[in-house]
């Protein structure tokens, strides 16, 4: 089975789970509806990759951290959404879960969902309870306070921001669970892999700030311009586009260099390396092929 | 050390390292202001009480369960007062935590304080690994979907709505995960523990009732006739005070016969029984000593 099969059915088994009967028929739906379909399911996939590259000793282990960790950024996606943060009616090309359900489902389905991430692992406990709590602990430092995506839109509001503590806990900290449980997964000490997992979430984040500066609703499936409008830090603002991608191409350069010796370090860094392309803008890749000695 | 004592230390050590610097200064206040001071501790104090009537054999892991537990109590809390639900503007006898410190921060708290429970549990499987991802499963099961609080939640928002289902979860699953957790952490098995949660559960939605029905909001420290307002079931509408009151009574006398064999059975009797007199409101009590025949 490929990743995102298998990423894919380990979510599906948790939601399913979820929406056993009796239980209220609205949020059970609201549960399927946040995580099908899925966006790129970058993270599990990243996670998959790196425990492949580790030899994938305990797959079982591998696919509950995988839905675990979508299952979050799932729902962090769903309660960034609200009203009270970025007000957004779009998300992944259909209406966003509160604009779908309403508000009260909308915190629920977030609530439910990261309960969910935690049991998903701790049923993996079977196989290896004591690699089941290191998992469950990396995920929650990446996910609560004082580091994790919570302490990320924490930052926010604050008047006055420690601007490499905010994108660490907002865009790094899912991308270092990645790497590390991905590692754990597969019987690897999580630490050396945290170096990969925080270069790929800078990148991400200047790709994020291109997308956010340069494309429209249409494309990008959620609203646009919301850093401009709600006073975020911008990679562009700051480096201008070709600065901006000059930049995340140098953090995935260092991402690669970062790699620890496992049996599939070649591979990896040929994915960092594919990542590079995909987190271009489609018209400077074009302009990219076009002067190929540049 | 006293129940409450323990209670108080374990979730202050949580807390504590979740305002570890650098983190958001906002957000880390208001994880301090949604716990401290508590209130009466209810669920903690039966998790322990029920882990002492078996042996206590291994306090850490039981200090570990009464925080987790508590500290998802308080986040159902922060999320249920907030506008979308309950719109409440008081908890405690102080403003809730959005009127506080906002909306973002409210919903932020919710969620952290939901990770922090786990990550507490992962944590005391320096302990015991199996036992602990155990009780993260009891934990999971009674918070989230479909079985938790959150689906309690959720059936408020159903136009049919399965009342035994609703009510099982919505108070009964904190007070089963209770004696659940409770037994669990001193090495018992689970199961024969959840009649005695679910029946004080279903004694504290009768209290809850005659206190909405009765009592003012200066008494409650949080706004009252809810039930009425939002069109909620209430058994004081269904049997009357005196009806409610013999109800609730009949209820812990089953509790008090479901508690399974253990050394501390006529403790844990007692505080049950205890619970009978705390749980009835101040002028019924009053009769019922005037009264001694009755």
């Amino acid at each position: 089975m490929n990743f995102a099969a298998r990423i894919d059915k380990a979510i599906t088994q948790a939601v399913t789970r979820g929406q056993a009967q009796p239980s209220p028929a609205r949020l059970a739906s609201a549960l399927h509806y946040t995580v099908h379909p899925g966006g790129a399911r970058i993270r599990p996939t990243i996670l998959m990759s790196v425990a492949a590259a580790c030899g994938d000793r305990t797959p079982a282990l591998t696919d509950a951290a995988a839905a675990a960790l979508e299952l979050i950024h799932c729902a962090s996606l769903v309660h960034d959404d609200l009203p009270c943060f970025d007000d957004a009616d779009t998300r992944r090309g259909k209406p966003t879960v509160h604009r779908a359900f309403g508000e009260p489902l909308a915190v629920l389905t977030g609530d439910s969902l990261i309960i969910m991430a935690f049991d998903v692992l701790a049923r993996s406990a079977d196989h290896d309870p004591l690699q089941a709590a290191r998992l469950i602990r990396i995920l929650s430092d990446r996910t609560g306070m004082p580091n994790g995506i919570c302490a990320g839109q924490g930052w926010e509001s604050e008047e006055e921001v420690d601007l490499r503590a905010y994108h660490r806990a907002k865009t790094g900290a899912l991308f270092m669970a990645a790497t590390q449980m991905g590692a754990l997964a597969s019987g690897e000490e999580a630490e050396p892999w945290e170096e990969l997992g925080a270069r790929i979430g800078e990148a991400f984040q200047v790709a994020d700030d291109l997308r956010d500066a340069l494309y429209d609703e249409g494309t990008l499936g959620k609203p646009v311009g919301q850093d401009d409008l709600h006073g975020r830090p911008n990679a562009v603002t700051e480096f201008g586009v070709d600065g901006a991608i000059a930049h995340m191409r140098e953090i995935l350069t260092g991402a690669i260099a970062s790699i620890p010796k496992c049996p599939g370090e070649a591979m990896l860094a040929k994915l960092v390396r594919a990542q590079a392309e995909v987190l271009t803008p489609i018209k400077w890749r074009a302009q990219q092929q076009m002067t190929p000695g540049e």
